[in-house]
């Protein structure tokens, strides 16, 4: 059994890792670390998971951390694995997984202009393997640091990258308006996630200044070959879980339904959590809820000339906990479903 | 006091229209009129309403209902005011507002292709006035029928014409991504509106097939005097009331913020119901819920040279009764305020 | 036009009384006060009231505050109006409505027991009236300062005075099972009020111990002569706003369904704001929202020798701001229904 | 691998019994049946399974049923099983879990009462094991045809048995007031569930009349021996998942919160869906969606003499396909835990 520690294990997305890892065939969950809660019997935090005999907190401790695990996930804001994850790795004994974003992007101006916050080391930065993992299966095999993807970024990526390679759309055309759940803001708490502020209503927010739009340029410039701008304004919904993209491009040349078709179907066709939904589908966030896939759909509109794409992903699974586990899945050479639920929480 | 007809008075906008109208100074509820609950206390399909001394349930009879009342609202699916309006327009005596889309789109052709149905007689459809009453007050004063814009045109138009009109967008690029509530989609049941599908969950419909297309379409080229496509999807948010558009357009020329600001300011300066929010103001359906405000911010990404307008409503105040209201003020020549509630239920 | 004035308008209480005062005929909003936001905009904290005009925040200080208002409504944590109301009375010039529970509970042992700090000075306490308008009406109108009732005492005591007083129910059996929506917490932030760990969940909480309790059973004994406890159980709701009560009384004597109809409904015969629903109702909180209605409904279980009470409100409307409109209509003679709502927001 | 088929497959019900089968180590889903969609592939009904490769719906027939099966699930309307059941057993070769409320009533009589219909085979009916796992395991071991239990009850007899059993409880004293989510209506379309309706509101529903309250009645008679009335009223709650039971009941005797504590964890040690949560606890329903537990806490009021149990399940798991799978898992031997989710999904 590979032994698995955790970091941030209070936030949701250290919660949603156990729940993904404690039915986990091949690993044992070994440590739980809190900076906030250290010493605390873990289901005081969610006595949702009482009874399973979890280890209780302990503290961030890059040395001890190194030495109990094969590999550890870290689940933390943005900032504290640019600290960390360097230690462990030069410590060189436990695989690190980050779920936060400073992994994922190349450039550090990058970094600097949209987190507002000094990038990683460097050195470090360049050998993380963008956790992707339809994509980049080889890399994340071979990586001792996987940049787990950010939520939007992977339902966004999996549509357009397909399309963008196509080379059919217009480089720079793409608009992504994608609406997410509350639990992408994580636990903390503030008047944006106050119930009675977000219940029945919806907005967007951080309009062109979100944090994941060059995450997501640097990846498709990096499957396509091209640089261009992508224009991504994500919206909070009143639900829990879920996200769906909705994303727009010019097409370049006149292409049909069916060319889209087989092209999503066949890019993905051994891919076990890409489902390329049928021609004339709208797939709803439901309809992956608490489950790894990322469900596709595409409509040509002939008379203007667009291609529209629909992707919905749970953010807390492929968007985040999923994604990572699966992601360790590959590292492991265990079998890429093993730990990840088969079917969706409906309704 | 004017005397008030309602005609589908069984339905979610009949009912609102009754919120409002029962609060009105000016005008008595005289006749409530409904195909399949005639004869039945109104307050046995909407016990809220319960101890108001509402009118009983009376059949459709175009007769009747000209003689006894000085205006008919229609809150009746596509195709019934298409037949009822031209024999009350005949008859001489009560003006009419139209809530649904049948007088809205003056090319036949295009409301047999987007209504899948036969359109109201050409001659009828040429006297309507479309009631967008910031744009098209005087047309509304003298009209003796009125064809009350659609939900999503309304938060739509508000927005998009004062761009459109500037030259400063280049035609053809708006996509508009409209997200609503499910009241829009009215008191029938179907799988569609059932609790347990529609909860924790969002997805597109009608994507490039919604019929509120051609009447955004027309109305802009109305506005600018340049026919273009306008690419619309509309969502169905986890929520009961509301409306959010979010528009892009590709920008022809540098405008910055201050100057968008200026001219959004300037064109609504004097009308009651468009507040333009302050520069970067990302507006919540919440805030306007219950009124009939229509709360615009826009935001110029000088990055991707592009502008996004975000624009929120009450799909049910806005978007539909409440416009009636506001039109049948300016017909009767009240004040355009009255009987419109000026403060949203929040939160 | 009387002068009104608000502390603790940031608020939703605050925000509530805007809303209704706002439209009242008789009224002005001269004052709105806040110690946390002093000299900032209104629409800064609430952008849902923009382009109202209202004034802007200022400190709270007794001495002015008597001189600039008529009448002054305290929308504050318990524990301020225990200090800052005595002094508006000795002042002697502004009435003060209070909608906390500072001035609601005769004994003071039971304010310490149950709210765990001091209470107000006895000899204001005890000028106080309890503003539970249907029952109080005589007291309400002499009052200088008047305890609003809280939400689910409001709820509670106006379905089971009627039956307590008739002797039908046996003393002590009355078992209260009370379900809120969220904005009754206030708009503070923390975990309890957090979206994704109310969303999709039900639970309660202060059981045995919410301080509601002894102003129930302080109001039940006051109006039957009667002392007895009431056992009170508070739930939440993932819903913004509404309450409802369920109430189960165990009946000493048989009475038939339409003995307590006819009890009922003559009881309130007069009083616009209750509404008795007809027998074998089962009313929702969805079907009083946004008005200060309160429908009650009654159900005699003639195998269990039981009666069951249904009682609805808006928490934020009859259970807060507008049963405290209604008193200062009272108190000043104004129509009782002057400047609320007839009409609920449905859907 | 056992052979499993299921009937009522487009149910909620049926398609909840697909997610945890088709993660079952010991079984395969081998048939799938439907009255209405038969010969469709069941992911048009239910897109979020696409991808599983699951059997097209086949038409209800006995004997193939039979031949076809090792074991059968009904998840079918009250009624089906009634007739389908007998036929099943009379081939004797398939054994029967059915999810519905046709083989739980021991009185012909009460069946006729509560259900309005005609009761099934006398002789079937005293056959059936009636599956509430933990009281009844032995029972469940040996039979062909298990009664799983409804959802209400499921709730409510994990919590008031040991109380009722241990005589503190005065007899028919027991008031359940239970809330549920709306998947707990099943998928079939009518206003009572449709979203507008139902979100942001609460109300209670067949107060007095609800078909689990005899259930209820037989099993605690059952279990304690002695014969009393239940007060049961549920109340349909703005979620999908989750029922959350509030018993109340009358002490006969003085019993301290650690007694109570200690016979419900004394009770329940060695049964793995049952959680006893600590003193003071207020669960809620979120903790347990998607997993088969149930979580119960107890609380004294020493001030009433009353004990107040709260107890929470997710109805679509151990309200209905989650112990109908536990129940097969004790047919046949499998390990209890088999299949079925260990860590609810949250939030």
């Amino acid at each position: 059994m590979v032994r698995v520690g955790i970091v941030g294990a209070t936030g949701y997305g250290g919660a949603e890792l156990i729940r993904l890892l404690a039915g986990h065939p091949h690993v044992q969950i070994a440590n739980l670390y809190s900076s906030s809660a250290e010493g605390e019997a873990f289901d005081k935090s969610f006595p949702h998971v009482s009874g399973l005999g979890l280890p209780d907190l302990m503290p961030i401790d890059a040395q001890s951390m190194s030495e109990d695990n094969d590999v550890v996930f870290l689940a933390t804001p943005a900032g504290v694995s640019a600290g960390l994850s360097p230690q462990l790795m030069e410590l060189g004994k436990a695989k690190v997984i980050d779920l936060s974003g400073d992994f994922r992007l190349e450039s550090a101006e990058a970094y600097r202009t949209w987190y507002k916050r000094e990038p990683a080391p460097a050195q470090w930065v360049q050998k993380a393997a963008y956790g992707l993992t339809e994509w980049n299966r080889e890399q994340v095999a071979g990586a001792s640091l996987v940049a787990n993807p950010g939520c939007y970024p992977t339902a966004t990526l999996l549509a357009l990258i397909p399309l963008t390679r196509s080379g059919w759309v217009k480089p720079g055309s793409w608009i992504v308006d994608a609406k997410s759940g509350v639990s992408g803001a994580g636990r903390g708490v503030n008047l944006g996630v106050h119930y009675s502020e977000i219940n029945e209503s919806i907005h967007a927010y951080k309009v062109s200044k979100h944090q994941h739009t060059p995450e997501i340029e640097q990846e498709l410039a990096r499957q396509s070959g091209v640089e261009s701008f992508v224009q991504f304004t994500p919206h909070l919904v009143p639900m829990t879980r879920g996200i769906l993209v909705t994303a727009y491009g010019q097409l370049e040349t006149k292409v049909t339904q069916e060319q889209v078709q087989e092209l999503l179907e066949s890019t993905y066709a051994d891919k076990p959590f890409v489902r390329i939904r049928p021609a004339g589908s709208q797939p709803r966030t439901k309809e992956v809820l608490g489950s790894n896939y990322c469900d596709i759909a595409a409509h040509v509109d002939e008379r203007t000339g667009r291609i529209i794409l629909l992707s919905v992903i749970d953010n807390m699974v492929k968007g985040a906990a999923g994604q990572a586990v699966q992601n360790m899945n590959v590292m492991f050479q265990f079998p890429e479903k093993a730990g990840l639920p088969l079917v969706p929480v409906f309704p």
